[in-house]
């Protein structure tokens, strides 16, 4: 799955300063539990078609325990847009849209469904700035008893 | 992200039959296409915690350009069900339960939710069967215009 990949599609050009695996890691908080740090890794990867594949894994810095782990897919749709479908382990996914701008990304989610067992998260918003070889994010989030706040706050770096 | 993974979380010992790296193909067909060929790698992993991470990409076998790609969690929930949320490139996700039956897995979407630009998918069934070393596998699809047809047969084997 990860063999060299073939020329970037020209529709991903306007996301290609996303491309790369980073590694950092940032801070956590949220109204309802006590901040935490966190190791993470992102990766942003192609394979010559109109969408960037994406994977993150967040764990815990003294003994490496998964925290929270991402899988999806970013797709530019065109004047500067941006759409995002992601899948989250507990039985969530995530479907965002947002815009481009230069190297920084802007999602908001337009659906977080859940099955039977996912958590009640209702919202997400998610900002991506790039800047030479680092990797910044905010993701702020509400759930069915919480209002949208700040929850993630990341700093990585790229590693390839 | 695939350093020498953990050991296994006890709740996937049931899943544990996918895990691995698989190759292989199968054959495309649905009411309103042709029949086609094509060629794939599934890969399912884990980081120690009670879900399965999950990928897979398929190319045309002529020349390898992609065809489709899918990520995201499969995760048990006890008394031998499954639940599976997974991301597609194309402005889709899904929703998925189902059951386990040895070394088989048949998961029915429970909702395909869908962004402004997705396809109009409202139904994905899903068999997947382990017998040693090979994985087959069958996906049914219905869209808002075609009822449930069988769209994907799939043969791989274990290459790690």
């Amino acid at each position: 799955m990860d063999a060299a990949p073939p020329p970037l599609h020209p529709d991903l050009a306007e996301l290609a300063f996303l491309l790369g695996a980073w590694r950092g890691g940032g801070e956590g908080e949220y109204p309802t539990i006590d901040p935490f740090a966190y190791e993470e890794e992102i990766r942003f990867w192609h394979h010559g078609t109109g969408f960037l594949a994406y994977a993150q894994r967040a764990w815990v810095p003294a003994d490496g325990e998964t925290l929270h782990s991402e899988l999806g897919f970013w797709r530019p749709v065109g004047a500067g847009r941006l759409e995002a479908c992601l899948a989250h382990p507990f039985g969530l996914t995530e479907i965002a849209a947002g815009e481009l701008d230069g190297t920084a990304a802007h999602l908001a989610s337009l659906d977080v469904p859940r099955g039977p067992t996912g958590l009640p998260v209702t919202r997400l918003e998610r900002s991506y700035r790039v800047e030479g070889d680092r990797l910044s994010y905010e993701l702020w989030m509400a759930t069915e008893r919480t209002p949208l706040a700040r929850h993630l706050t990341g700093r990585l770096e790229r590693t390839s």
